[in-house]
């Protein structure tokens, strides 16, 4: 299945920014980032579980907000993409 | 059902940060917030289309990328959610 990964970590604190990049570092190491706080992960049930274990070991729940959407099969029928996938380091520092 | 729209709409030109605010101001009028860029729009089929078309009209394909979820009924088994729902005011100036 393809589950949604989003999470707001409060940065306020240096433990906050600290806790974005080892949240953000678990899920690179599962999934495709679509925003700087959103990932595409291909997962089946057991690496799902595994996944939100290990983002709750890291998130303050008092604090951040992670929130998971499982998308069923087939994906690509719930899927819509349009326009041009950019590559962005969503890691380095970012003014609006 | 639920769609989740996440979108990168590139912001390296003022017309660029003129269409982020238009496809914000989109969503805004259908969803929530729930980051940045991306929201959760509780829609039938039809509100569905007419937010595609609209967000269509507003992005360039060529520079912006734009992406749909759609959730399944019973939309509340397909989303799990941890932690603290914080109401951020994404469109002050952002540092990290």
């Amino acid at each position: 299945m393809l589950v949604i990964v989003s999470y707001d970590v409060s940065t306020e604190t240096a433990a906050g920014r600290k806790r974005l990049r080892r949240v953000a570092r678990v899920c690179e190491s599962t999934g495709q980032r679509v925003q700087k706080s959103v990932f595409e992960c291909r997962v089946d049930a057991a690496q799902f579980e595994e996944l939100e274990r290990r983002l709750l070991a890291e998130i303050k729940l008092d604090e951040d907000c992670l929130r998971f959407y499982r998308l069923t099969e087939p994906v690509e029928v719930h899927v819509r993409e349009h326009g041009k996938f950019r590559a962005v380091d969503f890691d380095k520092p970012l003014v609006i």
